[in-house]
């Protein structure tokens, strides 16, 4: 299966960039409300370090994960999926070469 | 000054503990107050990232300052009340000498 390489036409492209848009949209949204309810129920200094620990490890990924790269995207797109901050119907703009490529990746 | 060498009765010894223990238990209530209000009004990722680099300044600053080897004890001291963790009045069982020492410090 040839991913990296695939070709993206204009509309496509900004459908991509809308459709990551959305994406991290609700991973920072349920990022925001993850801090809040953890701050909220502190009550050591144990837990303070583990809200430290997980928001190092958020910022790592969430820093690398939205890569708009046209050589990334298929890439990204199956990741979110995965990971629930995208739905395959969302991509129904995609061409349905791209939209297997993401969907046969999930899988993996 | 003489203070990495300064001896340290039993009696003080044990005093220098609760004493330590007192400031700590301050500096983490703080922090907790603090982590609490942050997230509580956190509506954007920058402020997540501006909390996670304000955790990692004070793990990195809580886990080397209360250092309670004797010979440590001193600079210790001063730094937590120069900081307002510790009010010199809470030294009054350590011998005149100490406490004139870890003054002297918080005045450097």
């Amino acid at each position: 299966m040839q991913v990296s390489n695939t070709e993206w036409s204009l509309a496509e492209k900004k459908v991509a960039q809308e459709v990551l848009k959305i994406a991290y949209e609700r991973e920072v949204k349920a990022l925001i409300a993850t801090v809040r309810e953890s701050a909220g129920s502190i009550t050591a200094l144990e837990q303070i370090w583990q809200l430290h620990d997980l928001l190092s490890s958020k910022r790592y990924e969430i820093d690398g994960k939205y890569d708009d790269r046209e050589s990334a995207l298929i890439f990204v797109f199956a990741q979110l999926v995965k990971e629930g901050w995208l739905y395959m119907d969302e991509l129904a703009s995609l061409e349905g070469a791209k939209r297997a490529k993401v969907a046969a990746l999930t899988h993996m």
